[in-house]
């Protein structure tokens, strides 16, 4: 059985495949409401296909048995999508592999696995290979993502594979 | 000194404000993940006048004294500004009052006052009149809103007037 190595997400590794959203100390900070705000700014643009399909969800997650058993990788060409841990400290683990691999051409050695401090979302590039929301805990993540009429949706099995989360 | 009253927030009063972002008994839920997860489908579209221009940031935001104490009320007429709780439970008040209305015409009489519960967000329309951000607790939120090189803020002072909270 394949297994994959967990590491914490940061902006640096990630950055292949999207962006932390996360309270950085180098991001751009903008003081703002009187002084009693801190805008950390400009974290992720929402991208989508079709202008104006961008909408927010949220997605009730029940908890991943761990370890983590692999199911499959999904991508969506036509749009980003964002994961924030809403209304509690929540952590989710994170399998994706680069865009740009043919469905048919992954394999584990293509696979990155991150997981979230409980305090960090993410926004996934257009495209990028993905698996199912992996959250550590039952909760509830606000996805912002495109909506369309059409599935945008391409799905590859890598059954079989399994995530050991030193975390 | 004007006082206001601060109501629950509901969907149904908060209609002519925005949306609430909320697991809501009456939306649309989507199974999906092979039955892990619920999606509270399409709760809130981010509108801007420019294609593209919505972003993600974080608001990390000092506790509001109570009974608060208004200051001003502003409005973005270029683009919609959603709020959502970030890695904890968190209540936000919200003041706003109706987008239609010229800055010189609002008086206490036009405003409503809301409290959320901790899990929930909301979205403003575009050009809603919002009093800035008063979170209840020290925390972080989630917003969504347009981002771009000119300024999109016409501001009211309406300080002399103070909320009643009874929640």
């Amino acid at each position: 059985m394949a297994a994959l190595l967990v590491n914490p997400l940061t902006a640096e590794a990630f950055a292949p495949f999207g962006q932390v959203i996360e309270r950085a100390p180098g991001g751009r900070r903008i003081v703002i409401n009187d002084g009693s705000c801190v805008r950390h700014h400009d974290l992720a643009r929402p991208q989508a296909s079709v202008p104006g399909a961008i909408s927010l969800s949220l997605f009730e997650a029940a908890a991943t048995p761990l370890p983590a058993q692999l199911r499959l990788l999904e991508r969506h060409r036509q749009g980003s999508q964002a994961f924030a841990p809403f209304g509690a400290a929540l952590r989710m683990l994170l399998v994706v592999a680069d865009a740009a691999l043919a469905p048919g051409a992954i394999t584990p050695g293509h696979l990155r696995a991150f997981v979230t401090d409980g305090q960090q979302g993410v926004q996934l590039h257009c495209g990028v290979w993905h698996h199912p929301l992996l959250s550590l805990q039952a909760g509830t993540w606000l996805v912002a993502d495109r909506v369309a009429d059409e599935a945008d949706c391409d799905v590859v099995p890598i059954a079989g594979w399994q995530l050991h989360c030193a975390a």
